[in-house]
């Protein structure tokens, strides 16, 4: 297999004003296209420095996507690096000056005379386009590797990327390309997920890895090329019943993809619901998440089921007991629904108490209630960790109770 | 100048499934200190890369921070690695060990026996002890070289090199920490910060450098270490004078520090404020930012004019126009502080309309009031951007009202 490397440049990456995400981004390209990537570099704006690592990456590795360093300034210096360690002095591409004052046209402004550096490329560079900002890159081969030099900002890089240079590795070598499948699950945790798929017998061909947010939990199935396609929908499957009803969606089979906000999205616009909140301990997130959905009609945060009970014109001794919070939350719910202008409704409450939320070490109770037309569904768990993550958890909670209601399966 | 390089370990870097953020946390921990790191280098979990890579840094390197590898399982090779590289087979350390039992003790677990694998160290390494997990680092010198290995998890990694690593720099060079004064500002764009400035005559030995968010901007001057206190205190008022009310607080100096919330929090508790809220446009962002705080009281979110009139009991024609939101916000604000058990009332109001909010291209109005016992307080601004831009922007632009508030410059 070919020997991939990234190597990135600049002096905000170098002295750690900027964190690197390209050169993550760019790796799992590499994985996806049944690629390996050995070795990330990154060095800053000097001329000798870069022009050192390039003749060093040219000796050792095969394919190399370089990146930064081609803006209109003077420490931009990738292409004159570039020119310097590979004896290949700067020539002027007639058809990037033309794209870069195009650019400039489009939005209107005079182009600065120091764009005008941005088209001059390496001596028998091959330019790569870039329709999304003023930097052309540009590929070349030196000693054994295939260079390809693309612009710093994440947007236009990973554009350029896949438009002009993923195609370019099939070009070179004759890997396939895996496939990755990932199981999208809210309100269950890794180990929890682990423990499940310990049934499930991993064969060969399969790569499992997890990624952890308090959004959800990834699990991820990255299949050989050879893997025929039923097997894969099979295992698949096989997978996802052993994870059983957390998982709300899987990407890269044809189903509907997308994250639980859009799945819950799609349940909600297909059956014309509407929903209203009453928040305690996520305090604004559930509607911070739903922010910009239509179908999202309004929300109340208060600190504590005193409070919220006051807030619907609720009393009854019995729902102020903190041992009746499950019974407490599905009335609010129930009197939301009836108060505002939805046909759905969710309430949450938690065992109010800031000296638990605040430590790490300490978990709090949390109780969910969703109010539909025809049953009341609730929900109980037990959150730990630091604040603002025992606050977005629940919030998952609270948004994955509605999700599994829209998908049928309370 | 020593030459100080960062290296990466482990196949979830190299492989995109993990983003370095250690890397730029430790290269700014050596700008801080005086240092400039020339080289990150990342490499997966392979013996011969590994040994390779070491080999090549300490016939290149002064100074060398290596991160990850050294946890229980097989893949952590990093010992093992130095071991090979540096013909240093490993040896039990006995006090490693016992930290390693004492910490499963402490946790009350059975210590698994594959932990004992992290006592054991290259011959004639320092060990560096880790009060905030499982492994230990080690520091040892080869060739031109010292190095330091710590963990890759990013809580134990900053803690050790604060604690340990730090100090072992003044050891071997002279260098003397710069001094970095942050300016932090709300409601402000960093371009208009850049415009602001261009009065302000910058010193040779002061560098300046701007960080850009949805929270907040940071205006960042890095001070050569030989320039006088006084020098430096009068410098940072010009810069926070030039660019005026929109600096909500400085770090770096004796002044409190803290991000805007911080800045709010002291006041509200200074002056036993309580706050409720109307959100429209950021959709939960205020009460989510305020989660945790005693002074925040309740926050309704909807998502029109017309519904939060509704919601407050009031009417009137005039308040429903578009060219009346500013006025229709103050009369909400004024009607929530009567309503709720607060003595302070935000309500934010926008231009409501769908399309606008989700293309990136377009401007949408925000209006901000802040009810207080004596006056009402406004404030109108225009958000571009995608939609989540809006409404994080909209969000802060309202705490930044109430920061302006309590920090008397309204």
């Amino acid at each position: 297999m070919p020997v991939v490397e990234i190597f990135s440049q600049g002096d905000e990456i170098v002295t750690g004003q900027t964190v690197d995400t390209n050169a993550a981004w760019l790796s799992e390209q590499f994985v996806l296209a049944g690629f390996h990537v050995r070795r990330h570099t990154t060095v800053g704006d000097r001329l000798d420095e870069l022009a050192g690592l390039l003749r060093e990456v040219a000796a050792r590795a095969d394919f190399c996507v370089c990146t930064g360093g081609l803006g209109p300034t003077a420490d931009d210096l990738t292409a004159e690096a570039v020119g310097l360690a590979f004896d290949r002095p700067l020539e002027c591409d007639p058809e990037a000056e033309r794209q870069i004052e195009a650019y400039f046209t489009r939005a209107g402004r005079d182009m600065p005379r120091a764009n005008l550096k941005q088209a001059m490329l390496p001596g028998g560079a091959r330019r790569i386009d870039n329709s999304w900002g003023t930097a052309p890159g540009f590929a070349l081969q030196d000693d054994r590797c295939h260079f390809a030099f693309l612009p710093g900002v994440p947007f236009e890089m990973k554009n350029m990327f896949l438009e002009s240079v993923r195609a370019q590795l099939g070009l070179y070598w004759n890997a396939r390309p895996l496939r990755l499948v990932t199981l999208r699950t809210a309100g269950i945790g890794e180990s929890s997920i682990q423990e499940r798929l310990e049934s499930v017998d991993f064969p060969d061909n399969v790569r499992l890895s997890f990624r952890t947010g308090p959004l959800e939990n990834q699990t991820k199935l990255l299949f050989q090329p050879y893997v025929p396609i039923e097997r894969l929908r099979a295992f698949t499957k096989q997978v996802a019943q052993a994870i059983g009803s957390p998982v709300f969606g899987i990407d890269g089979l044809d189903e509907d993809p997308g994250d639980l906000l859009d799945v819950i999205g799609r349940g909600m616009t297909r059956e014309s619901h509407r929903l209203s909140v009453l928040e305690t301990l996520s305090c604004g997130q559930v509607a911070s998440r739903c922010a910009g959905a239509h179908w999202f009609i309004e929300c109340t945060v208060v600190r504590d089921h005193v409070q919220a009970l006051a807030k619907l014109g609720l009393a009854g001794p019995s729902l102020l007991e903190k041992s009746a919070l499950l019974e407490g939350a599905a009335s609010l719910a129930q009197a939301l629904r009836r108060q505002a202008a939805s046909d759905l409704a969710i309430a949450q409450l938690w065992d109010f108490d800031q000296d638990l939320l605040a430590e790490r070490s300490s978990v709090v109770n949390v109780y969910t209630a969703l109010a539909a037309t025809s049953a009341v569904y609730t929900d109980h768990c037990t959150v730990g960790g630091t604040r603002p993550r025992k606050q977005a958890v629940a919030a998952t909670r609270a948004l994955d109770l509605l999700r599994r209601y829209l998908q049928g399966i309370l």
